[in-house]
């Protein structure tokens, strides 16, 4: 069942740890501090996030990215609310109903061909509002980059976010890959969330080298105010909470994250470039940050397999992903191309 | 607010990270493996669990503490069941609802003086079966070590799971501080549980050494056919899995589980036995684990705390928990129980 | 805010309640019967509805249709399984997200252009089984006759359930207007429902002249062995229960839920002939039960709706929705027609 | 398994309706009206509910005791908090555990002797404030008249809403039997509750001679701001509501509510001290509303049971209940009583 697989494209999250992330944790292994938080580890995490997202934000470092999103959005719901996001989104499909488990919410799937979501078809749902009987769209979630590998421009964000504060609705970032992102658009975190009006965010560094490194982070202070409960509630307060913040520190400092980021997106680049040569794969997606779409054919999956997992992403088009990290190697990509023609041929 | 904390007696989870496990975790750095615990770092963590628990049970890797107990018991619970525990359960008050919120179950508390429940006090919750009106008694939560470090013995574990198995009801333990029970008892762990006729079993390692090393075990592998979904959903299902199975690999090969809670029974001992001889304190719970639990004088708390964080256990009592760790030393002990005597002088 | 109605075609359950259940409930009124219906009125009432749905089937009063589909669907999912129905759906679009809430169950809305579902749609989600990232699709719930008006044929239903069965998924049928659907068919109440298949039904006299006239009836008593527990933990037992069972006992007695039905759906053909002739006028749906869908122009509308109330369906199609029930005359109708005529010249 | 009970006194609702409130319903059967509230008979009533509990309040109606309840509490919590309320309150032992199901929280049982709780015992429950481990206490929900037929005076209800108000909580009436407990305070509705400091208030008519006559009350507006959405989600919106409204209409208009009270308490009074002479009879609690507590041999209860139905308060005690009713005749009493005394002799 469990089987060793090699190095390959399955998921940003088959890889490890950054070694700098390890020396950290390792550095931070001396003595006693208080547990849940109450260190000056995690203080000093926070502070780093602070100079990179703003000052005058709210830090919660949590588990899991389901962990982060679900209670990211409790914070700032009622049970009555909906939730608007992408039919592909992966609190819709890839969180086995937490966030309505969790929040006792709705949520309203917007159709998508690319992973993003816009204002236009949003509106499809803006309609019930003060109406018992339905549920009050409340919040807006997008993924940035998209769980199709592709990225929203900050001008698209900033779209959704005014028109969801027209609409008195708020808006979610799941951003599990958001430095993936911020080195798509050659921007910064702070740009692309706190100043185009994202209101919470789903922070994570786990793909990006990291163990288990998420956070909440509430741009609007008022917005937290319980979330500590929240947390604790949804079983997702760590006790050796240092172990966690230290993987922050280390992958914020130095712009260890922005290597690491710019180094997946550019083996993605290589990849694409080298599989699309070949007529029998049809790229399906742009690739703009860490992820590959491609439609290959049933029989070429199956034997790709055998070598290398990878998802397929849609069965019925034939379609699949392949996902580049940090600690990707041109020489990864070689053996599988080569072995990607070698099936074809 | 967030305080550099001195070595203390606060929590063992103040405690580190042993040395081998954080060894485990460096040497599982290695490549890429599937996320979600279909790798071999997995694969052999639970079998190292099955030789110290019996091959026929069924084990799953979670976050945290509260996340075990909370899905532990969604697995074997309806909504409309009741729970009882201890008063001073860790479920009850320690996990702000949590069990409430993801159950939907009641908890009906037993008062306890010593941290342990016995038959004759849960039979004051046993009736209003069938009836609909009253929430339907369908699990026993018991806590070993409890939260007052004493252990319940084997007999009386047994008393429990008969009669809860004859009423129709099955039996969680929280075993956060499990090993610490068995060095106590001098058993092992399969005898205090399996053996012993405990269904579901909250298995921690956390404050052993590891950094997030919790499990739910089941037994009965027909309790856990779905436990997998209620993981997912309760947001609790780690992506790079193989770090926290390597924590349990590396405590429970060569006995290194038995070293470390051994350590710190002995730890709590002596500290007792110097404390003790103050006549100004008064120890409030025998020291079968490793908690030690004192009155002292409200000053002495005040001042004590100065120099080493430690919890109030029952401020009206002027009651304090002082616990002891893997890596606790003598010299920590001597430097505390100093500070303590030239306080009350 | 509140306005006093005219009698009109908002709703079906803007009507009052049938003469014969007032006389039922008067007649009840006699001495002391045990509540939450261990009484003979509510055993007479199941028996009746055990003659026009089958022996062997479980049935339980509930307050409101809300409440019947939200626990008929908790007594046969677990909090990770999904639910499959048209996105006009009752309990997708007017129930403010009570099934959510109560069951944990994701909702999985397939579009439909009159109502109602087909195996062929359903099977876009019929994907992830097994894969505990995703919601397990767990019931198909359909709605007869539909929120549209239009009716399921005998086969299209069996089709569905046989589909269902086959996929290890079960068959709920929202029947808040079961009987409307009967006429239409032809047909009578088992045949449409036990016999082909269904699983849960929510049976609703309610709008066939009741004041608070609904059941959940399951068709396999295993699937609500529990369902007691459900009904008291989701405020859905009545104390008072002999009053809502004579309800069903003075509609189901003597064929009265048939000519009530009969009358409306009648009622619905004659509006419907009367419109059509006026060409500014469109029909958007086919007129099987008590419902007429039409296009008029917003000013039409808003004119219209000064002297009768009724619901807009569609804002941007301004579609429109009028309802017959058991009670509407030919003289409402032909004031209604007059007054629309006179409007759109 | 269902039983035609004989008259007797088993429960305030095995009575049925006062001829009155079926007279309102028939009276109200006329025509179409809006359904879910938008009606001029719920306006009446709410109108009629205001001049007895003061004009600046929020009224709405809801399908039974339970509902008022859960919803009221969920209208004024977050999901971490925790709700104090006395052991044997109907909300913690007979709500089958929907206040946990429904609003997340813990609830905290207070002992009592005779039903009533204090300040004193409270504060048991006073800590953990701004701890996330712990729920945070944010209701006491007290009974009025209690399920022990005793009364709150103004003075002891006083008390605890200070207390309450004091440490930022709210406090919740359950007001099931609220009329019984105005008579017996020679008190008014609004003295009792609005005067009194009370929040939120679950008023039920339902034992006073309704059908299904419950409503929620909020005496600051700002708490129920969004209940409308919270009585929709828990499934408790009724549909043709002019039909419960009317019951709140005949029951306040002219008294008859206090006639009706006065009848049944004053039938308590008759009973007890019927049975009071009876040596082998021992009252328990002080008689102040419409319910008798006794102890009587097992053998006795046993034997009346066969003629009368009535429920067993505490088996092991061989406590039992009696509960008289706006319809109970002295007839019933000396019925009752001399097959009690035949039995006993």
């Amino acid at each position: 069942m469990r089987k060793k697989a090699k190095r390959g494209f399955a998921s940003d999250n088959n890889a490890g740890i950054h070694p700098d992330v390890l020396k950290a944790i390792k550095d931070a292994n001396v003595g006693h501090v208080i547990g849940y938080g109450e260190d000056v580890y995690t203080e000093e995490a926070i502070n780093i996030i602070k100079e990179h997202f703003g000052q005058n934000i709210d830090v919660h470092f949590v588990f899991n990215g389901t962990g982060a999103n679900v209670l990211g959005m409790k914070a700032v719901t009622e049970s009555y609310n909906s939730i608007i996001c992408a039919e592909t989104a992966h609190i819709n499909v890839d969180e086995c109903g937490a966030p309505e488990k969790f929040t006792g919410c709705k949520l309203l799937p917007v159709p998508t061909v690319n992973g993003k979501i816009t204002v236009e078809k949003i509106k499809y749902h803006m309609h019930g509002f003060d109406f018992e009987h339905h549920s009050q769209p409340g919040v807006i979630s997008i993924t940035q980059s998209t769980e199709l590998g592709t990225v929203y421009t900050i001008n698209e964000i900033a779209e959704i976010t005014q028109f969801a504060h027209e609409n008195n609705m708020l808006v979610h970032m799941d951003g599990a890959r958001l430095c993936n992102a911020v080195v798509s658009l050659n921007t910064n975190f702070k740009e692309i969330t706190n100043d185009t009006g994202i209101d919470i965010l789903s922070f994570g560094l786990t793909k990006n080298g990291g163990i288990n490194a998420e956070a909440v982070i509430f741009f609007d202070k008022e917005l937290s105010k319980n979330f500590k409960y929240y947390r604790k509630q949804g079983m997702q307060l760590a006790s050796k909470m240092r172990f966690m913040a230290v993987q922050f520190t280390a992958l914020l400092r130095n712009d260890l994250w922005l290597k690491n980021a710019r180094h997946a997106n550019r083996m993605a680049q290589i990849l694409v470039e080298k599989v699309v040569k070949n007529p029998q794969v049809t790229i399906t997606q742009k690739v703009e940050a860490n992820g590959v779409f491609a439609i290959i054919s049933k029989e070429t999956i199956s034997r790709l397999q055998k070598e290398f997992f990878f998802y397929v992403w849609d069965e019925d088009k034939s379609e699949v992903r392949w996902m580049t990290s940090f600690d990707t190697t041109e020489e990864d990509i070689i053996k599988f191309v080569k072995e990607l023609r070698y099936i074809i041929k």
